[in-house]
């Protein structure tokens, strides 16, 4: 839908598993066709999206290897990079690069029904060519990187094992305590909801999410969560310890510095 | 502002600290008059409400009551009430009442320049009154319950302790883990911000607030929020126990109920 919104593709063929969503996406005005299978979608394709769980990402790397026409560039929305580009580079025939992105965009909601067209604009885009291919894949990776940056993504080159220590601590953390915080609250009293201010929602939005998503997330990215996680339980043994203490020095340096960090956030 | 836009009240008298404050609050249109001691500002006053941090509300309860007229009712939009309760309460002539409130409004910015009529529409507005005066107090609740309806918030009579510790875990545990998962990353690498996602924003909007009211909150209230991280604590533990073990059944059992709790909020 982006990229038809802002002309930046020839022609759009999309595959999509459940045929119910191919007929329901062939009405849709910004999609060219669908095909039937994976391999028959990226017959004559410049340029592949693997936007699926990390898990099938792989799955169909392999699948439509074969089917790919020579110079294709494959990319994918895969929340975690090490391990998935890895396998899909060693999937991919000799003629065709894979490079993977990670385009920080999305909600607690899925499906194409919640698409919008300008879900990327001026959101952070992963591109995570491999180390050892930096030279082969350099033309595919700005390839990959203006495809984003055309549909208004800010886009950022990191490694595939640099992208998920970084999404470890500001995406799958902030997931593990907001599913947390919710799942201890269900079970502590959940008519307290009731009472909540913005607070408590804001903190607690993204609990909503999708569980078997985040489950392959914390699959796939268990050793980075379990590290990220640990520093955090360590962080919040401290606020505890010093609140417990009557340490109110060290509370305000936490708090301050919580602030400092919070403040420069972009608006 | 809320109660002269919505008629709720005859007269409004201010008093604030800062000589400067009154100067600019005389120039609102909302505002009546300023006084320039709390016991003129409450001298001809049928309801007074205390809008300070903690501490400064019960020295204000101290400092007025001497001039409350016959009859007066007093409350205040302190964040933790049993202490503060008790000790207002205590303070307060034969001829008076304290019924502590607590308004589920705000945001992390401060001052009457950050006013807005409509503030505390649709709002959770807690109000307190001591078990033990629930008879000699019943007009005065009531008073104190209508004024924060009129101002279109949804009232809960509640106990001062059992205000502390719903407020523990819906507010005050939400910004002991936003401020420490900021205060987390800030020593990690606090360029990894400019990548974030919604979800790191918004679970971490409210560690942008004053860290002044926050270490008062938390000296006020230490007990239940010791308690209410102990328990998250625990339950954060045991979702990384079941990554670590990779039990995800147990991972999925935490963030389908995480979800199920949170899905249940109003929209």
């Amino acid at each position: 839908m982006a990229a038809r919104a802002r002309g930046t593709a020839r022609r759009i063929v999309i595959w999509s598993r459940r045929p119910e969503t191919r007929l329901a996406l062939q009405k849709q005005p910004w999609c060219d066709a669908t095909a039937d299978t994976p391999e028959e979608a990226v017959r004559h394709a410049t340029l592949v999206v693997l936007a699926a769980p990390v898990e099938k990402i792989i799955e169909l790397a392999r699948q439509i290897a074969p089917a790919l026409p020579a110079g294709a560039i494959v990319t994918d929305v895969g929340s975690v990079k090490g391990e998935l580009t890895r396998a899909c580079h060693a999937a991919m025939p000799a003629t065709a690069f894979f490079v993977g992105s990670h385009p920080m965009a999305g909600s607690q909601k899925t499906g194409w029904e919640n698409a919008s067209a300008d879900l990327f604009d001026k959101r952070v885009c992963f591109v995570t060519p491999l180390a050892d291919t930096a030279a082969t894949h350099a033309k595919a990776t700005e390839t990959v990187a203006r495809f984003w940056r055309d549909l208004g993504s800010e886009v950022s080159t990191v490694t595939p094992d640099e992208h998920d220590e970084i999404v470890a601590h500001i995406s799958h953390l902030p997931q593990a305590i907001a599913t947390s915080l919710c799942s201890f609250l269900a079970q502590k009293n959940p008519a307290w909801r009731n009472f909540s201010g913005n607070g408590l929602r804001d903190t607690t939005r993204i609990a909503a999410s999708d569980a078997t998503m985040w489950i392959e997330i914390f699959q796939q990215n268990r050793d980075e969560v379990l590290r990220a996680l640990s520093r955090f339980q360590d962080e919040l043994q401290g606020l505890h310890a010093a609140i417990a203490n009557r340490d109110w020095p060290e509370v305000r340096t936490r708090l301050d510095r919580g602030k400092t960090y919070r403040d420069a956030f972009r608006p």
